[in-house]
């Protein structure tokens, strides 16, 4: 398999969510040959956007250092609002092995990206979770505790991996690592109570006795008069998401309260998908074989095509 | 579009589901240049065998035409058992149109299939559903009743619309088609009492009072000490899997038994998945364009490629 053949994933997060203008310049930096812009899902209360790139090593790196560069001319984080904690104008850039790729080299891709982002961007770099260089920085949440706010103080006890010691004046830090993909899931609750989805978010969270596997926040979104349970399943295959799905609608159930509807940030993997089926519908023998349109195109690949 | 091009579905339906050596007669029968055989699910219970082919006009009757021939070979549906109604050795054979290709070609389709199985093979044949010569035969359960069994006696009252006016000795008769797609899926209940499947079928059924765009029957499958109830859904956007499913859930759960697993027989259109992920996760964001491995896909046909 050659260079060009393993493709990454690369979901930078930009602490933006509001400005369309901004959005689409973004965009159009990251449109570099050989790298597709899956999507770009932004959300006006998180103030927060997800792009989500795939392409092989050498192109991918382009785009997101082209779309990172972007972002410090537009994003000024000393303006910034949101319910969603950050630190950086660009505030988190996962890469994710695909298929035929490994987690040995979405490490180095952070490395070699982190290298450039803090000498010519000058915006200092925490290398995360499989790219951390110390174990207390694998977990993000750690890594932005205090957020752009506390990011000095922060700084002076705890240097960044690259670039500067002192954050960037309007665009603070930057996290970069690599993971194994995950799938980022918001459940709205029919209540304006934060206590409530406090008391939910904790329930579930693998760090304070919920399940392994789902990262979990409480976020207000007052425009909506709902509250959100925001969740990253980093381990979908162990802790599927229909079961932190069910267990929060338990947890809320016990407090009173529904979920009204969910949300996907990005994309789901097609695994988690037939663990849902199987799981909703009961239907242990559902695969995305048995999807017709698959199945179809499968089959092209085979001896139907020998015509 | 070429002809070529434009695509069928055939889902031949055969009155084995036992004989491993017989099923692999058919599918061999099947492979014809041009035609995908996507399944061929055997169903020792129903003693019966779903085949799904999928290609282009010319090519499809040609398969379709060999694999009934075969089966007349090795099916004597006087010996024939099973849990599922049958009036022949090949029971049913529907028609589906797919994206590119018409209804009406779907019931051209059917009616020369039934012209040469009539003359050739001297298999009596029924059009039904959207090929059907008069309204009582559009429906299958109507064409089929009495079964195998009590063909001779029903022919005489009642012509069929190609081949001899007398059942075919082993073969009986065989009643073919065009139609919608559908989706064929079973329920297994924890019981095996018959009284509570033939109740929470008739409850589902649309004919019953139950869900339009549901077919129903109560399968007996001793075996495993469950029973089934097995269904049709012919009109799944507007009636959907889920509604289906958690009704017979619904009904099941008032006669104090539980839905222990189900089956899908063939292929699920990609609208039911995303249905029933909508549905099931409250995720009306969802679409199969969503899923990874599809955007991934789908983008290399777009400006991704122009490297």
């Amino acid at each position: 398999m050659t260079d060009e053949e393993r493709m990454f994933e690369c979901i930078p997060n930009f602490s933006e969510g509001r400005r369309p203008e901004v959005l689409e310049a973004l965009r159009r930096a990251a449109e570099v040959p050989g790298v597709r812009v899956l999507g770009l899902d932004a959300d006006p209360d998180h103030n927060r956007a997800v792009m989500t790139l795939v392409g092989p090593r050498g192109s991918l790196l382009t785009s997101v250092f082209a779309t990172i560069r972007q972002a410090l001319e537009t994003i000024d984080l000393t303006r910034h609002e949101g319910v969603h904690p950050r630190m950086g104008a660009v505030d988190v850039v996962p890469f994710v092995p695909l298929q035929g790729s490994s987690e040995a080299e979405a490490i180095e891709m952070a490395r070699e990206l982190g290298r450039r982002v803090g000498d010519e961007l000058q915006v200092p770099v925490y290398f995360y979770e499989l790219a951390a260089t110390r174990p207390e920085r694998r977990n993000l949440a750690d890594v932005r505790r205090g957020q752009f706010e506390a990011l000095s103080v922060r700084m002076a006890a705890d240097p960044p991996d690259c670039g500067p010691p002192e954050p960037h004046p309007t665009a603070g830090a930057v996290a970069i690592g690599a993971r194994r993909p995950l799938i980022a899931f918001n459940v709205y609750l029919n209540t304006g109570s934060m206590a409530v989805a406090r008391r939910v978010a904790k329930a579930v969270r693998g760090s304070s006795g919920g399940l392994v596997g789902v990262k979990a926040l409480a976020m207000d979104t007052r425009n909506h008069g709902r509250v959100q349970v925001s969740m990253n399943l980093v381990d979908y295959r162990t802790t599927p998401l229909p079961r932190a799905l069910e267990l929060v609608r338990e947890e809320a159930r016990q407090l009173g309260v529904l979920v009204v509807q969910t949300e996907l940030v990005g994309f789901m993997p097609f695994d988690a998908v037939e663990d849902a089926m199987r799981y909703y519908l009961q239907l242990p023998g559902f695969s995305r074989h048995r999807v017709l349109e698959v199945a179809i195109k499968e089959s092209g690949k085979e001896w139907g095509d020998r015509e």
